[in-house]
């Protein structure tokens, strides 16, 4: 018989289904064609040379842009997005339309390129390399809140085609939007409750749980722990939460990043290893721009390797069913050596 | 510029991403070979003489199973599945596991079988047909909320790999659940807000505008309206809803039944002529079973053609990126000849 486990943050409840759960071996992705990635491709706009073939840059880590060598002497590099969801030009007023309401697209869409080898995947890569990425999240997060029409900022990362990349060379990316997504709006809400009701952090206690229960961890370090939440949506859906409280991203500071870049590395290196570089999106989740500090939000990092499809029922019920047994996911990846 | 629109059903917004936005012909798959399946499968045990392969069969439409005849003699045919994600025995109770929450697998998962053809695509059946698929949605709804553990009931259907389907011969299928699903427990808070605002059906009063603007129909039969809705959250996002205020799927009678059938057929046959069969998954929400008559909820056939991806942005903030204009979409599907 299946088992409904309910989700304390949502309070959503997914169906882990022990009559067609998938021993972890059977997610082993099959593509090996995908790890063959040249070094540097000619067609990609993300590798060095190409400088001037992308929207303006707003960042970069490494030698400024002063003369032939510094131009291309980057270590991760911003610029605009080409495709821009979200532009930062002109006022974000509300308009009716009928019944219905609309604004203008005004926000920012930023693409972080993260390293300036083609093949430079996250799980490959030394810690110092992963904490430069990290960094420029923290950069370009904290200047994105400066401008006024900002209210969210989400940073994520799709990595390979059923993670919906379009461009292979490996680079995350910011939006930032002018409302805040009715997903973050009801995390909020649900947490405000649980805090109302118990005075805690939902988030601080989830971790507390996780830490007691030990079954569903996947690495400890020193300021950070990945695991696989008791009622994940999907398989091998795994968190990664700071251990002290923070409702913003941007109060993270300069030991956390580094603490940070460990973890995520050794947690995509298990992936990577484990599963034979499965797709994957991330994303960090993060309090609004407008309320950086309170009591009962925590950000986190959430990981989502696309191991399987979403379906009618999801789309229709917005419950998930889960062919992964959590714990046994965990262990598996526990297990893996790096 | 982008623009946003809010969802007056969910007040949530989505981006319409008019700078990369596709034109509707940029949508037409290119699976060819998708189209080329036999009209029997040796091995499909949907087909007909392999009635004793599936679990038990719980209803069907045509002869009844007496004799070799009768046995095969079904036009629609409808059985638990084998890899059911909840079963019907044993009680709906709930458990906590430290500070979380766990209830056993209770529920309903069933299998409706469309046709005895391998090949019988609703958008190419006859429409007395279609209306046989639709009688039994509705007989199996009924049967489902006898069961007292039952709060909610998914009807759906998957459609090609990209809409997560496993067995190609035409299927639907029926979850019913111990609990109502967050996301239609969110839709209800919703609608009654907005009736407690404006004495109205939030799904009456969308259906009022669509059909006033025009511009987002596709098709209007006596009963039904299919329309791209002005904040369709994906490329070719259609609903279908009821023009009589019904909250349940339980109350269609059978000329809604018949005319349902026939917008289905031809809505379906736009996508199949229009965008050369293209994958999807669709779904009827309705209300929860415990409240099957009430003035602010409304039930609806969502459809989605999975022609883009869901990527870091959708999952983490729960916004989607559209890169289709409804008006576009609905205009192109309005002028598909079938």
């Amino acid at each position: 018989m299946s088992e409904l486990r309910q989700n304390l943050i949502l309070r959503d409840w997914v169906i882990i289904a022990t009559e067609r759960a998938k021993r972890p071996e059977e997610f082993v992705t099959k593509n090996k064609e995908k790890k063959i990635m040249p070094e540097h491709s000619a067609n990609c706009p993300f590798c060095p040379g190409k400088e001037d073939k992308t929207p303006p840059e707003t960042f970069r880590i490494g030698d400024p842009p002063d003369g032939e060598a510094g131009k291309k002497g980057w270590r991760v590099r911003v610029v605009y997005n080409k495709f821009a969801a979200l532009t930062p030009e002109g006022e974000a007023t509300r308009q009716t339309c009928g019944i219905y309401r609309s604004m203008n697209g005004v926000g920012i869409h930023e693409v972080i390129i993260e390293h300036p080898r083609h093949n430079a995947l996250t799980a490959l890569l030394g810690a110092e390399e992963v904490t430069d990425i990290i960094r420029a999240y923290k950069n370009r997060y904290l200047s994105a809140r400066e401008n006024k029409h900002i209210e969210a900022i989400i940073i994520f990362k799709n990595h390979g085609p059923s993670a919906g990349t379009s461009l292979e060379h490996p680079h995350s990316q910011l939006i930032a939007t002018p409302i805040v997504p009715p997903q973050i709006r009801n995390r909020l809400e649900q947490a405000v409750r649980y805090f109302d009701d118990t005075g805690r952090c939902v988030f601080c206690q989830t971790l507390q749980e996780e830490l007691r229960a030990k079954e569903r961890i996947i690495q400890e370090t020193n300021h950070f722990v990945s695991f696989i939440h008791y009622a994940a949506l999907s398989p091998f859906h795994i968190w990664i939460f700071p251990r002290r409280h923070m409702a913003s991203f941007a109060a993270i500071n300069e030991e956390e990043i580094k603490d940070l870049a460990g973890n995520l590395k050794t947690t995509l290196g298990k992936l990577y290893y484990g599963l034979d570089n499965p797709d994957f999106n991330y994303s960090i989740r993060s309090t609004p721009v407008d309320e950086p500090e309170n009591a009962y939000f925590h950000w986190y990092l959430s990981l989502i390797p696309r191991l399987s499809q979403t379906a009618g029922f999801e789309l229709g019920s917005g419950m998930f069913i889960n062919v992964a047994l959590p714990e046994k996911s965990a262990e598996f990846l526990r297990q893996v050596k790096i």
